[in-house]
């Protein structure tokens, strides 16, 4: 223990009301105590930033508890090992660690994972080797279960989640058709990607074009944002079809649409037509990471799946970016770097 | 052939607008064609009278096709073959067969089930040993699995599929609620099928007294009914609960309330807690038939598994009692006794 460090953090200031604004964060610096046995410091590198982190600023009832006020701001981190006092780390190390928006931290050697950068690039483990990328895998494995020649719809195609399960939903010789906003991530989604049709939901005959690309209905609809486009899908459902929800990001900042009630109609569409609508976490089907590890590093290598990094360089970046992920801005992945 | 046979008939007279009225209904009498090779002319004994009838006198996309204006309502009936031209059937045989609503009805040898009368009463295979008893059965196995310890809740607790619902889900050593609607029907639940508890959903604060016979909320709720139980059972469910939906009686009349979008909440709900909710109809797992019909008789014979008929008498009385059961006006599995 020769140097002291200090952490430049990202806090919760204030609960939002709707949309975050950049008031509803603050930028301090806090001085990193001393790591006890067992424990390791950390530099963060990379900084995850995902929808599901709007959940932790309400102080609402949850999966998870929320960011308490003055609290640093939850998220995965990919960081570098500066000091340990746990035999399974050394300095130089590279990790996989839940440190939050932060340069630097202490964290258990058991709640991390070591990362090989000869393998990939580190940052995939917050993308299409992380949460994201498995949340694509357990959700069609465990739900969407997507068979040859069926046709599978995923919104926000273009994302860290939406672009993995288009993937694999073709690699499992299902047809994948893509929903993103505006022509640059749809011609990704086609042209990059390879989903067989996209569909841009700012056009304004969406519902229409939507329907036009799926002629033999929809099997598997990959739920993660809610809003118009699930009441676009909703009706083109097959009997027996499957709706894995791992997301609504259209919901998440509250400002829901008055509208007559819509949930008689889809319980009887559920009952109608065998529908089987089933929310769930990722870590839920925690077993199964060491088979995702292996088969999505199998198809990287392969060239099945492709992934696309959406970088800002700068903590004191995280709130803006974060803004901006809430309203589909980022294109690919977003991650923050944090230092380098 | 050596009688002329008349059979009388109930045909869809015209499509109810809400609730069904007699007028809907039409009783003829017509002559019965003679049989043709592989065929059997059946004399129907019991007719079953169930609330997904209500959707065949729609003109609307179902699971199954709509009765045609002029044709027998369809139903389930259990028969004694009067002549035989199929060798696997010799007059004096009980069968389960799907003649609809009429006194008599020319089968096919190849869509009969061959009932033996010294096993169980042939009515039963029309309740708890037949298609209500299945559903109960194949929707607790393949979606609602309860386990031990869990909460299972059931409306309509009285009736042809709750009364097996909760009973089953006893067997599985799980805690069995019931729903029910009157004090009789109530004490019945309880005192008789040996729930573990039974509200009335007649009672004001049906809500509160839900609340309070769950304490550790509910693991599965075996949804048949819809409208203001699915509001009260919905903010119990638990973390990971499962709904199979086998039936929506509540809105089958098509009257169903302005209100706001209840939707965004539920769908919320569904990701926040896990939930899973399934439409099914028990023909999808036809195949665990056999299994039931073995565990259902051996429950019966234990004392495991016991049923309430309501058995009315004469086909001309089969509209009134139909238009009963949508109201909740049966006390028990409905059947009429068509002839004895």
């Amino acid at each position: 223990m020769t140097e002291n460090f200090t952490s430049t953090r990202v806090t919760l200031a204030s609960r939002p009301i709707g949309k975050p604004t950049e008031a509803n964060f603050q930028i301090d610096r806090k001085p990193v105590r001393e790591i006890a046995d067992g424990e390791v410091l950390l530099q963060i590198l990379f900084l995850s930033l995902d929808p599901y982190m709007r959940g932790r600023m309400d102080d609402a009832k949850s999966y998870a508890a929320p960011v308490g006020i003055g609290d640093v701001m939850e998220g995965g981190t990919v960081a570098r090992v500066l000091e340990s006092r746990n035999r399974s780390y050394a300095p130089g190390d590279i990790v996989l660690s839940h440190s939050g928006w932060q340069s630097h931290a202490v964290a258990n050697g058991n709640d991390l994972r070591k990362l090989d950068p000869e393998k990939a690039p580190i940052s995939t483990a917050l993308g299409v080797l992380g949460m994201p990328g498995f949340t694509a895998y357990a959700g069609l494995r465990n739900i969407g279960k997507p068979q040859a020649g069926e046709t599978v719809v995923v919104a926000a195609a273009s994302g860290a989640v939406g672009s993995v399960v288009g993937q694999i939903a073709r690699i499992h010789g299902a047809r994948a058709v893509g929903i993103a906003g505006g022509k640059e991530k749809c011609a990704f989604v086609l042209d990059e990607l390879g989903f067989d049709a996209v569909i841009d939901h700012t056009d304004a005959n969406f519902a229409h074009a939507l329907s036009a690309s799926c002629p033999d209905g929809i099997d598997v609809y990959f739920e993660n944002v809610g809003g118009p486009i699930w009441d676009a899908v909703f009706p083109l459902l097959n009997d027996f079809a499957r709706v894995p929800v791992c997301g609504l990001i259209a919901h998440y900042n509250g400002e829901d649409a008055q509208q007559p009630d819509r949930l008689t109609n889809v319980m009887r569409t559920i009952l109608r037509k065998s529908l089987t609508i089933r929310g769930f976490i990722q870590r839920e089907f925690a077993d199964q990471r060491p088979d995702f590890y292996r088969d999505a590093s199998q198809w990287i290598t392969a060239g099945k799946l492709k992934y696309r990094e959406d970088i800002v360089d700068g903590l004191e970046n995280a709130p803006s970016a974060f803004i901006g992920l809430l309203q589909g801005r980022n294109f690919g992945k977003l991650i923050i770097r944090v230092s380098s």
